[in-house]
């Protein structure tokens, strides 16, 4: 196994200002690759804990990768401590200013000293180029390990692994190491983790030593995670191939996509395939189902927009709703959630429309109608359906689940119809 | 000072599947109260990780905060390891019990033995009760060190840290220790770093040797974070106090608001206060501008609703946009962005609107509009302003740039107009 393990340093982190979205975007990646990911450790921008975590990485690790700590103010002590580890001194790097120089004029911006000692690095390291900013990465490939250091803005990391170290691990992993791991997601929506595991049965009666299957539990459903170590392809690709296949066979009507693909990037491509349109009436999720939508590039292709009716006379003006079906039925009801569907059809000339409407919390819930009552309605230019569901959680697991299940009461229309 | 470690178990966090969005928050609550959070480490389902992880984070630190691992599933771990561990066996729980049955009557679900499973904990922990799920929390204090195991689901690990742990920690730092840091963070947006930093003037001049100051550069502007160290709440006070100062008095017209709140946060306040409402047109940023203004429990007290105006025709029939408007300078452009904002306001009947256009890429951009290129109207009943921006980064990036910038626009009008 070729042994990651990923350093994040920045008090940000270790404070909790910041979500750690690095380590996460950089472990995928790594793990894609064949690579184990052995550990993420995020620290404080403190010279003796980057050292002492280096000590104690290096003896867990074939390479560590280093995040944050280079900016230009003087909390960033990143290649300060790293020159120093590495007995090393800082010498001006051309290519490196070049880099710098031309990031500022495209920006309109003036250079200052901060920036220009930017391009100050370690004599002894392999510069690699930020083509999205101004601090360089630096890779230190010694006798017992690597290490590359890289800035900890999400764009400008990404663009130095993408450029430069996806290469370099795949090399790693061809030259020095034989056994690896791979992994295959199914994504299932509509059934409780614990009734799932009860339908694929005992897992000892399809797993073998060398395989894994975790269960993920999130406001998209369950993913379930099938991983098999091994040493060649075909020996892994065949045993998740097989774990894949007993799923499939038990629970394959609430799997609906593999992979990393989410339920909307499968709504799009399914879309976009067909050649039709969606638009979006949204009370309760206020945006998020259009946002998360329109996240992905290419959105445009089939989705025209949505009317976001978080009051109810917006729901009238907008989308047509009559105000008695809201007087008698409330603004959470199958009736308005129909009429929310049917309207956005009409008014913005889709081929299909989604309608949620619902109680997100924390506040606003009755005994008939408990925070977490979501109605969803789904419709095209002949028929049209509603769902109510109770789903749990805070008014962010609300929404995300009222987003999620809605497209799947979308995918569950499209595919009725195609048959 | 009370050192504090977070350790999360599973294999999705260490692959990257997902986010660990729960260090964050675990480390900002603990940070709050004063305590000093040392480090956080992820690491897989894995036994003997999970022992020497232990075994590290126990010579660092006086609490060890423990999530993930306790679920009924076959790959969760957690409990047995920490049982053996500290030596103990598992005991039947009544109260937990009692706990589970609830849960599951609740959500009209059948218990299985796999869910009766996590009533049994080890006999000599604090059982600490979940109000959101199953799996009780376990509070295991030692001589020299305390340890908490946690579920790893965010709504349960946030429940059991707000009924139990918050307190318990408060109790630890009063009781054993006296020195300790607090942390004020102003948030600025429209100036760069380095601008920001060289507008400062040297840090030696106005910070001491407790003192940090630390530049966070994000999408939603630049946050400044003070921090100060010393044994009494006067004495850190004092001090951030004058580190503020400092800083309001260099950069105080950049600064939109001070500590977690949000750009968007200071809005709602602001327009909650003046009894006004706002609507919004969304193009570029396609509904994320309202998805994140009602992720705000209260939101309906001020805000109507939004039109996610996609495709041109919906900037026509929703907006009321001037086909010709778009012709002639395209749906990226001021002309455009005036049109949408004006029509927002005059079809919702709010008192302020915001209207957003531009490119987020990574395709759709010209020479004369490249990616990133972002027109943001605001309007009231007596006024129309319209602003180009030029954002860098990608997709996701523009988007949030859009919508903070937007709403940063609007703040600028309204105070504007006040005085």
């Amino acid at each position: 196994m070729y042994n990651i393990s990923i350093l994040s340093i920045g008090d940000e982190i270790c404070i909790g200002q910041i979500v750690n979205t690095n380590a996460a975007w950089i472990a995928e990646q790594m793990t894609s690759l064949g690579a184990n990911v052995r550990l993420h450790l995020s620290i404080g921008d403190e010279r003796n804990e980057i050292v002492e975590s280096i000590n104690l990485l290096r003896n867990k690790s074939d390479f560590i990768i280093v995040t944050g700590g280079l900016g230009p103010t003087h909390d960033d002590i990143t290649k300060d401590v790293l020159n120093d580890y590495f007995e090393d001194h800082l010498v001006f790097d051309d290519d490196s200013f070049e880099n710098i120089t031309t990031m500022f004029r495209i920006r309109n911006r003036e250079l200052s000293e901060r920036n220009r000692m930017q391009a100050m690095v370690p004599s002894k390291c392999k510069v690699l180029r930020n083509s999205q900013g101004t601090a360089p990465g630096m890779l230190f490939v010694r006798e017992d390990f690597a290490l590359v250091s890289l800035p900890g803005v999400p764009i400008e990391m990404r663009a130095i692994m993408t450029d430069h170290i996806i290469d370099f691990v795949k090399e790693q992993i061809e030259n020095k190491h034989s056994e690896f791991v791979k992994y295959k997601t199914l994504n299932t929506i509509g059934m409780p983790e614990s009734t799932l595991a009860d339908t694929l049965g005992d897992t000892s009666m399809f797993l073998q030593e060398s395989d894994s299957l975790a269960f993920l539990p999130s406001t998209r459903g369950i993913r379930l995670r099938i991983g098999s170590k091994g040493s060649t392809h075909q020996q892994i690709d065949s045993r998740i191939s097989a774990i894949e296949s007993h799923i499939l066979e038990r629970a394959g009507k609430f799997v609906y996509s593999i992979g990393k693909s989410s339920i909307i990037e499968e709504l799009s491509n399914l879309l976009i395939s067909r050649n039709q349109t969606l638009s979006v009436a949204e009370s309760c999720t206020g945006g998020l189902l259009s946002s998360e939508i329109t996240a992905l590039a290419g959105s445009s292709k089939y989705f025209l927009g949505s009317y976001v009716t978080y009051s109810n006379e917006m729901k009238i003006s907008s989308l047509g709703v009559k105000p008695s079906t809201i007087e008698q039925n409330g603004a959470v009801s199958e009736e308005t959630a129909l009429e929310m569907a049917k309207g956005c059809l009409q008014a913005s000339n889709s081929d299909y429309s989604i309608s949620i409407t619902g109680i997100a919390g924390p506040d606003g819930g009755t005994q008939d109608k408990p925070v977490g009552t979501v109605w969803v309605a789904v419709a095209n230019r002949n028929t049209a359906h509603a769902k109510r569901f109770q789903f749990h959680g805070d008014r962010k697991e609300i929404r995300e689940r009222a987003m999620n299940f809605s497209v799947s009461q979308l995918l569950n229309l499209i595919n009725e119809t195609a048959n």
